[in-house]
Formats: structure tokens, sequence, C-alpha cells
């Protein structure tokens, strides 16, 4: 029914994670509504993508170069904000307010998914907190059995090394309304409170 | 903060209607995890529908032809169903219940944004409706002010032309829920009221 061609671009827009047939279509006809500037830039932007983008070697951020940006900065802290995901590092990085540098694990200790502490990716970790005498690490995995799996077992490895051990604080996010927070964030929160200071 | 080309590619899929910062994101992301083939297969049908899909020179559906599947076929009907835009030829292409051919307009009668009835290529229509011996045309716009004034227009036009002219029924939508049927659709499902036969 469609033309070739529009077929496939469809069919192709449907490779990308919440695009299903109604929006694969509505994105397929608008390429026909874009200058064939935009489109070549969109094709260019995703060959170069693909071809350059990869893991940082010391921290495995996705970066264009063999070591990213941060890792290369002299004006870092000797801190690693330690994530499940590469993205995550934008995310924190965003802010703005984080000055220290990432490490990107392989993901989250899962047994049952395959993942075994010894497939995160912990060695390299070790080495780095060593070899750049890092003062803090800081857990940010996401609030689940995994992470919390993860969390604990570093924990215990980095026992006896000369580094701090810390992660996210949990609790009411800010500007939610109470009436909706979840019982579990509320009960963690109630758990963690704080002297008002 | 992003490597440029992520940044890019992240730029680009802001072209898309409906696809903002974090979609594009997410989006620029995915391509990560695709394969090399699939990357390829979406840049190459990028370029295919940019450089081949056209408007048909009878009918102005989009096709990769010089005249579409649908003019060129002789086992359709000689009735028109005439629509506003392109994209709704497929909608009922998609039905396949439908056996006659299509004519789209360049947009609807609407002064306000600088489209009088000239504007919106009513020639080649009456042209063909003349050289196709056309019986019917099916007016098939969206239920709005410039859908209800280029439906007047067009059968004030054909007034002693040998075609009949039709539209889209309006009414409830199938499956809907009474209660919320707005009022307008109500009104106008009471007002054509059919004979139960």
């Amino acid at each position: 029914m469609y033309p070739k061609s529009l077929k496939d671009l469809i069919e192709a827009f449907k490779f990308f994670p919440g695009i299903g047939e109604k929006s694969a279509e509505r994105m397929a006809f608008s390429v026909l509504g874009l200058e064939e500037e935009q489109v070549n830039f969109f094709r260019e932007s995703l060959k170069e993508v693909k071809e350059k983008i990869r893991p940082c070697s010391i921290c495995n951020a996705l970066t264009d170069k063999e070591v990213c940006d941060i890792c290369s900065s002299s004006l870092r802290q000797a801190k690693l904000c330690v994530v499940e995901d590469p993205k995550i590092v934008f995310l924190f990085e965003k802010l703005g307010t984080f000055r220290g540098k990432y490490h990107v694990l392989k993901g989250l200790i899962s047994p049952l998914d395959g993942l075994n502490p010894e497939d995160i990716g912990l060695e390299k970790l070790i080495k780095r907190i060593e070899d750049e005498k890092i003062e803090e690490i800081i857990l940010a995995f996401k609030p689940s059995i995994e992470g919390e799996t993860t969390t604990l077992y570093i924990k215990r490895i980095l026992e006896g090394m000369n580094v701090e051990v810390t992660q996210l604080a949990s609790g009411i996010p800010m500007g939610a309304d109470m009436e909706y927070v979840d019982a579990l964030t509320l009960e963690r929160a109630l758990f963690d409170r704080k002297k008002v200071e």
C-alpha cells in the first residue's frame, strides 16, 4: 500500500523504543516536509554517532575520543560518581554542580539476568580508586533490589581501602505532592529523617 | 557536554513533530544500541524517501512513480474520494473496502490561512471528473469550519455536472462511551438520525 521507500522508512522508525506503527508513520511522513539539508544533517549525524561514539577507555562514559573530556580534565576532584548506565553521566553533568569524575559499570548485579558481581567491571573501578587516589565514591544506582545489592557488594569489597563510600539520598522528591508519594518512599524518608539545622 | 556527533543527532531528532529534548535524547541514545545494518537501512530509507516520494501527477497522492498504482489500476471504480492531505489516502486504503480512486487537494479553503478557493487545486479535480467520467465524489474532509466551507463550495461549483457529491457521515464514533461524546457530535447524530431497517 505504501510506496516501498516510505514503507521502509516507517519500518526503520520502529527500531526505536516507544515508537509504534502510528508514531513511525507520522515521523516518516514528516520527513517529506523536511528541507533537504535537514535530512542530510540527520543522515550524517546518524553515521557519525555510529562511527565515533564509544566508551571512554578510563570511565566507560560515552565519548568521541579515546579518553573523555571529564577524565582528561585536571580540574576535577578525586571523587567518582559510579553509575549503571552511561546516559546517567549526562544527567549529572547537566546539574553543573558535581565537580568529580564518573565511573560507568556494565550494569547492576542481577543474577536472574545473568549479571554476577564479576560481570559488571568492578576490577577496573578498584584499579582506578588505587591509581587515581580516589577519596570518595558516590554510588548513584536506581533504588531497586539490584541497586541495593550492588551498593552493598561494592561497600564490602572496598572495606580496608582508603576511600569513603556514599550513596544518593532517598526520600521525598522535591516539589512532590505529599499525598501522591508512595508508601516505600515515605517509609524511607521517615527512616532517613535528618535534623533540621 | 555531549560529544558533538551525539549532540547533532539529538538536534536532528528534534526536527520531528512532537519530539522534544527528552525524547530526542532517548532516541539518539538508542541509535548506539542499533546494529550497523539497521542504521544503514535507516539512513538509506531517509534518502530514498526524500529522493523518490512525490505527488502522483493525476491525483496528488504520494507515490514513487509518475502515476500512482491506484490511478494506474483498471480495477478501480469511477468514484473519487477527495481528501485534504495525502496521508488520508493511506487511512482509506488500510480499510481495504473502498474500491474507487482518490483526489488530494492542496488543503481546505481557509481565507485566514491565505487559502482561497483558487488555491486548493480544484480545476484539476473538475478536469478529472470530466475526463474520467467520474460518477461520484466523496468529500472526506475533517469536520470543521474549513471542511464544511470546502464541501459546500465544491458542491456549488459542481452543480450542473453529471456527478453525485456525497460526504462522510458524521455521528457517534463506533465503540464510543455515550457519556463522553461531545455535545456537537451528539447534536449532529440526532439531526442525521436514520431509520432502523
